[in-house]
């Protein structure tokens, strides 16, 4: 991250969190995180599942790659096809993630989680952070399957939707290419 | 939050994360919500330390006291002055803070973190979760003690900045009225 990208919008502020935000703190952003968590990986159901201009979007995945949150990956020769899958760094806001979402939860729904993030390892239910609440494990997210919550109201029918109406494990690509 | 804000910008996003992004994610507004950890409470403070325009300060303030992540309190009469210190919904933001930042020296410092988080029970080092490494206590941030870390290098000469070089215990009002 270079001190030219930092001036354009947080001069000064010699932050971590402000270079945190710099990058995934955008509008739209995170939510492409938050989708490649669930499996999303084609541009075509980013797109489906988001509902964002598609310039926008692809900015922002271009923006990831270059960043080292994501990669970007040919599985098709022909015609040419890519996919965007999370790296490590990318991974590594798995923590981040269920902070954010459960405070969401905890504060702007109606009570009834909307999804829930089960340790397959124990069946514990991670809320808030890795650490599950039943066996005391840092749970990374290919271990954690993901479930409709109670307060699941999804009407959306495009692909991802419809899949994410099943349990899901973390990370797993969600549709077929 | 009411559905005609949340059409606005994340519309059919049915998700806490996306609920939690739509108030919180926008660009300077986790900043406002650092700054208030850090015990910054006056909106002139706020503004000499983040740089941002000060209609745009005014608005995100707004929006965060109409949403309950911080609350106005007015603290002088004659002249009328007011302060903004987080609610307990805003406190409850202390894992994702730590969660990003942590994030952010991992991957976007040189490897030497610019502020350290020490829990004043033990002497513990927070990195990443409020689950304090040295006892295992969920530390709230008001037991915490930050510390400018080997990769400080504040170079700003505003008030915040200058308290900021010091300890300082997390939510003490940083600056006197």
């Amino acid at each position: 991250m270079s001190r030219v990208g930092l001036g354009k919008n947080y001069e000064g502020q010699e932050c971590s969190l402000a270079r945190a935000l710099e990058l995934i703190g955008e509008r739209w952003t995170f939510l492409v995180i938050r989708d490649a968590f669930y499996g999303v990986r084609r541009f075509g159901d980013f797109l489906a599942h988001l509902d964002m201009p598609r310039a926008v979007l692809s900015q922002r995945l271009q923006r990831l790659v270059e960043a080292g949150v994501m990669e970007k990956r040919r599985y098709q020769d022909s015609p040419p096809r890519d996919e965007y899958v999370l790296t490590e760094m990318g991974r590594d806001l798995w923590p981040a993630l269920l902070a954010l979402a459960s405070w969401g939860e905890r504060h702007l729904a109606d009570g009834r989680p909307r999804r829930l993030f089960v340790h397959l390892g124990c069946g514990g239910h991670l809320t808030g952070s890795p650490v599950c609440p039943a066996c005391g494990d840092q749970v990374p997210p290919e271990s954690v399957e993901m479930r409709p919550g109670p307060g699941a109201e999804s009407t959306r029918e495009d692909p991802v939707s419809r899949a994410l109406r099943r349990p899901h494990r973390l990370l797993e690509p969600l549709t077929e290419h």
